[in-house]
């Protein structure tokens, strides 16, 4: 029996069963593996993390990107940090106003691998002529003088401890770079790892630096069943957040109904349920780590 | 190096790992092993199935006990089937205005070794004089003409499938019998196991069951990280029951301070935005079983 | 990390890394997997068993082959039951008195597989001109009358269970239509499955089956790393054999030399010596089963 | 379930069932593990390594102490290095000219737990008028002058790389050391760890280490099915000793009659054939690691 184990967020081992490998092996940045489960259909490992499971996605990926999106009253142009996958995009271009979107993932082959291997999942996004793919480094990408955007979309790899390289897309200085390329109102959203009584310290990390470079903050999450946790994101603007006190029931159902968004895994009810954490989880993540 | 592992919810294999075995046996019922974990501290097992570990438990308990007890104006009598550990009493207990909890537990040896080994865990509960233990078949217990509740939590060993046998713990003749020992206005509330994208069924089949019995049923569910899941529960009453389109969110928070309730693991945000599952999820949950 | 796990001879797991996996899908008969270990080297498994891996896959082909023909004086014509993988053909031929090899294993598409992946592995053996490789059923090829053999090697999957559909490969009618086609002084060895000290059911049956059919029977076994077992065989002939009071040490190493034999993984030695296997074992393969 | 998982020898992982645990905790040297298993019998771990299984000890324990015993013409003084268990002693015992064994474990409160825990294992040994327990560092013992032994059994703890803390319970300054406690013609036992054809570091670091303190070394090894691999020996000494060219098959039968021992679980032929190893195998032990 082929099966494809990790470390849970907590500590604990988790194997998926495997039924079979569709393509394995490494690209100039990382190692990758697309594998078949029978529990979650198609899955996507990099550096032996799994990233997104065909069963699944939906729910991870509504929820990085729509909580943004509807927290702002009309977005246009977005960007995505990372995203490779395509499903991140595909979720961004249902917004009916969004006239342009660039997603910048440094890996083109592993975007080339996605747009073969996940066809289904991409659903048409690379074809849509809104979407912009510019497969280099963010840093950079942000450095440059040029467009500004509504809505940032951060769908980069995660990390379990501050000291991890990836850590380092979830710097100050990145932020700080963001910032000069928002336009006045913009909504910033990234995805900031799974989340449990015990490991808080990936989501502190996160939201400590987004606090640095943003007035108001404000963590979610859910549950992505393949990732056997509550998944986390944070949410940062200038701007006013949902938080915990003031669940965003009615205008998520009143801006998605108006702008005919379909949210067939999550529902708006439920992602405005999502800034509800648990208070033990809660408390834990106002200071950097433990 | 030791570890305990079971399959997941949906089929996957999760261990979590020991550092040390407390107790291990059978009682006349099940097997049972306690055991400490690095990461989740105190576990308890019964079957092969975790039922509990102490760094979470708490979630667990009082999203078990607390929607009922708050959706009810004024809980006073309350029956407790199963809940060996005592967690569930000691949450119950907490509500000022509860003057008699029965808890109906078969399992006379278990709940002796909860009392032993889950000290800290149980809280004093197994001391109070309002709490009366009566290790007996819940069956036997409710054919008995005897005193009325006003709610009634289920916090029995959960089943895999309908074939279960355990299922007969969430059978149409085991709620028929407990109507006749509901006051009017009864809140029951039970734990329907483990929720994921790919394996609804037996939550299913727990709503239905309670759904033949009863006027009104409402599922819902919370992250219990040692659990590595979404977690779920079903109320159901002849009264209205929140759902997810009507979050008691003021009613749970000005209960909760009335009754001077401590949800520290929780809160009342957080248990009211439970009852918002993920539409992909909720959708399966009307038809017993796929 | 993708790995690959089976329950061992003895009902433990047992995990194989896997850094990449080669070819994986479905013939007409079975399911095969091919992946690199960083252990084993490349691996091959049907229907979730290991077959062989790189690394010591010529411990277990030489201690197939060797023995049956090191204990005949002069093989010339060979017949291999199954050995889709080519290896025991190539042990086979190194014998410079063989004429003839005939090699009938029902699965062309693993034939084919195996000479693709397995190039190394064959090591030329599908190219000799005295290897005739007919890929059909056994019983079917056996039932027809034709040429007569010297020695029979059977390399087909192993059971666990006597109830196992593949221990039809190891009857008493198998071996009854084999007995028409041997030549005088014939001698027969096969592969038997693990054996430890607590199964030992598995060998015990082909050993008995083989008993029925021949005078003399004798067991030996070797241990194959990557099988985490000490691996077995039964020979079988009219002829006497070698035992555990008898070892072959000088017959085997004359006509190793006499024959210019390379027994690069072995050895005449270790082979004879893999005859003496310990009593507590021993002892239990006199009768089928426990 | 509970299981008890390692690396096996060779990098692969191997997990145990566990039915129950019997004992666990830390002596002030190492932490240990008394188990259940469901195949293996009772089981002991110290420091997360198997060290011995109930149902294959006595192969263990029979390849340890007899090959040393039944090359030595009259073994009378014997000291064991380690072997806490009690098993080593027992099979020593056995030999009916023994009048005198000293046992030196350093590990007092281990040693106790196996008095303890295994009671049939130790077999009465510890209550053999022969038998002196010194528990102290082995080193210190061999420093002081004392009497000399005619065979001098180690049954020390094994390490995977020459760099592992326990690799100098091999060193050479502890051979050193031994000599000067030993008689005239002396042979010298010990374990030597696992043994694959990949991994081959550890024993031929022991080897080596023997092989700078005597005149004569020699490497034997036997399948262990609970270790899930070939167990491993070196034997030492300025005496000649048995061989791959040279199997001792008829002294080991003759000496094990006319000291009417019982070999039960290995057998005369099965000892003397262990020093056949394999040839890929033997050929990579002659120098220190890989």
């Amino acid at each position: 029996m082929l099966s494809f184990g990790q470390y849970s967020e907590d500590g604990d081992w988790v194997e998926h069963t495997a039924e079979s490998v569709i393509a394995a092996g490494r690209t100039t940045f990382q190692s990758y593996l697309f594998f078949r489960s029978p529990v979650h259909g198609v899955c996507v490992a990099l550096d032996g993390d799994i990233q997104s499971c065909e069963a699944d996605e939906a729910i991870y990926h509504e929820a990085l990107v729509h909580p943004a999106m509807l927290v702002h009253p009309d977005p246009r142009r977005v960007l995505i940090m990372g995203g490779g996958e395509g499903a991140t995009a595909r979720e961004v271009l249902r917004h009916p106003g969004v006239t342009r979107v660039v997603m910048v993932d440094m890996d083109a082959e592993f975007v080339e691998l996605c747009r073969t291997h996940l066809a289904g999942w991409n659903a048409g996004a690379f074809a849509d002529p809104r979407l912009d793919v510019q497969c280099r480094d963010i840093n950079e990408f942000l450095d440059e003088p040029g467009e500004g955007f509504d809505v940032v979309i951060g769908d980069l790899v995660d990390f379990n401890d501050p000291d991890d390289p990836a850590a380092a897309l979830y710097s100050r200085q990145l932020y700080e770079r963001l910032r000069r390329r928002l336009n006045p109102g913009a909504i910033t959203a990234t995805q900031a790892g799974g989340l449990t009584t015990g490991r808080t310290a990936a989501h502190a990390h996160v939201r400590a630096t987004l606090d640095a470079a943003f007035t108001n903050v404000s963590s979610y999450g859910i549950v992505v069943p393949s990732f056997y946790h509550l998944w986390s994101y944070v949410l940062a603007s200038d701007e006013r957040l949902p938080d915990v006190d003031a669940l965003p029931m009615e205008r998520f159902a009143q801006r998605a109904t108006a702008r005919r968004l379909a949210l067939p895994a999550t529902g708006p009810a439920s992602l405005a349920a999502t800034f509800a954490l648990p208070v033990s989880i809660y408390e834990k993540l106002q200071k950097p780590a433990t």
